[in-house]
């Protein structure tokens, strides 16, 4: 992609849009664009709002820094939300590939919002970091542009949802995941199976669905809709709909609980109704927590590579940062089976 | 504290050393004493072992940021481990406050070691961050005048061990805790009760059980010495004192964890003896994680204020930064009993 140039929408400054000309067609000053350029807040918002239309109306791109003055060595990682042990290992996954090329983590939480305000890419702007690492949200198209125009590069760990084309992203097989687990079902014997995933706008969610489905499909196996319940992946979902789901006299014989905090509260539904689990109910995880293995019994799960994942997203951020091109921009990890104590053959 | 004093040991340069006569006084040049202050990699380490060395004799400070530049927006927030959930109460405890303050979280983890590394420590100095919170690690003397020389200043939370007068420390009452645990279990009318704690070398550790031996003296009730333990605070310190206390035949009646992963691990040893919790043993947390209201049974545990704990290390580092002399710069929080389903009354 060249430096900079025209989307055809608009008049001079063409196809080459320099900082200058974008001050003199604006009618504002050089510093006034560089500041806004570089996060300043002492900037009056309608100018700002001006510079920044600007500035994406001629898709102007910083120079990318093989050439100009280098940023600090540091990354930033945003969470929409760290609300679980699943954090940990996203974190401890970029901190060692960052800590490996000699870059310092930035860290924020977004309170359980999926694109980032404008104060905090404000700050990242102000900071001009190698790159930004985003788990579980997305950017705004206005803030993509901030970035890009800036020459900072982002990643997606773990998509929501359909992103635009280029956007780059490390993401694991979620379809593959869901497969897994509920063949692992079957194969012991289950015919009644539910599955509890995550919000249902959410891509991953229905991918681990159509795993789900898939494999009762090859199994010649009916699937009732009543058994498939959306959570939030948290362990409240997991108890509220496991709750729901085994005080039914039809109740089903296992559950695929969507991810591991979900499947902790299906155990405390089991307990609390006085099903012995794997006996009475299996049940199975999903992301492989170090806590997996804890739990009473320990769980049967989907081990997705967390560390991984955020270690090939941050290697991935660094080489954009050094404007190579890496060869893979959409990168899906294999998802594979654990299996632990919480899942046997149905009772006769 | 004035800005640079000698401490007596030695010649000239004065109480007023500059970098320009700590480089008159050990041959470098001024460039290089400034990029040894800014953590710069290129100066040879034989020089920078002196230039060190030089500026810790004259207690070299530089000039408070109130009338120098001000560094980045920055804090440094660094682990020993970042091993669990209790990690991520920190974090959250660090991130709340920082953002309110509009300064951003640069997280690292030391692997294991108590001590940061050199290389940790230059990227820290390269950054210039306001401040720097250590969590379960403390710094060696000359990392300490590394930072102090730079006019960044620094706070521990949650210590573990004694620090040197006038190292900022925000903990939590673990003497209170240990008591407030026991004498519930007391209270239950329990009168054979374990204690796993952390390591022997570690203060909080010694605390805990120190708060368990106190209460037992107020009950006018002995301790047997073969049920004082220490783990390692990790679920698998736990599990593996669980099952060699559980296993005897004069088998405790309930058992005072020391953290709440190792109340997990003293779960699970006690479901593979087929022990019931609480009817046949109570089993008491500490830190009160959000797992600990979802684990089978729900732990009664203590609360520490981790959260707290960690927002107030930032705003008092934040304090020092601006050349505010905080009022108190060794706090401990108060801890509180949290009763949920672990506990009870022993069996007849």
């Amino acid at each position: 992609m060249p430096n900079s140039r025209s989307n055809g929408h608009s008049g001079p400054p063409g196809p080459a849009a320099t900082i200058s000309a974008i001050a003199a067609e604006i009618g504002v000053s050089v510093p006034t664009v560089s500041k806004v350029l570089n996060g300043r807040a002492d900037v009056a918002p309608d100018t700002r709002a001006r510079v920044e239309e600007a500035l994406a109306r001629h898709r102007y791109k910083r120079r990318p820094r093989r050439t100009a003055a280098p940023g600090p060595p540091l990354v930033d990682l945003v969470f929409h939300e760290m609300d679980s042990a699943w954090s940990i290992e996203i974190i401890r996954g970029v901190g060692t590939a960052a800590a490996a090329a000699g870059v310092g983590v930035v860290l924020s939480e977004l309170g359980g919002e999926h694109h980032p305000r404008q104060e905090w890419l404000d700050a990242v702007l102000a900071r001009r970091p190698q790159g930004v690492i985003l788990v579980l949200s997305t950017l705004a198209p206005e803030q993509q542009h901030q970035l890009e125009s800036r020459s900072i590069p982002f990643v997606v760990v773990d998509t929501l949802g359909e992103l635009p084309t280029g956007v780059p992203t490390v993401g694991s097989n979620n379809w593959g995941g869901g497969l897994a687990a509920t063949r692992h079902l079957l194969g012991l014997g289950h015919r009644r199976i539910a599955v509890i995933s995550g919000q249902e706008d959410v891509l991953c969610s229905r991918a681990r669905i159509d795993g789900f489905r898939s494999a009762h499909d090859e199994a010649g196996e009916r699937v009732d809709p009543s058994l498939i319940r959306h959570g939030d992946f948290s362990v409240d979902g997991g108890y509220r709909h496991g709750k729901d789901l085994l005080a039914r006299p039809d109740r089903p014989t296992a559950v695929f609980a969507g991810n591991d905090m979900q499947a902790l509260g299906v155990l405390r539904a089991a307990r609390e109704l006085g099903l012995d689990v794997p006996r009475d109910l299996s049940v199975v995880g999903y992301d492989d927590l170090p806590l997996a293995g804890w739990t009473g019994p320990a769980l049967t799960t989907v081990d997705q590579q967390l560390r991984t994942m955020a270690g090939t997203a941050t290697t991935m951020v660094l080489a954009l940062a050094r404007g190579d091109d890496p060869p893979l921009r959409r990168i899906e990890l294999a998802t594979e089976l654990v299996v632990r104590e919480s899942t046997a053959p149905p009772r006769e």
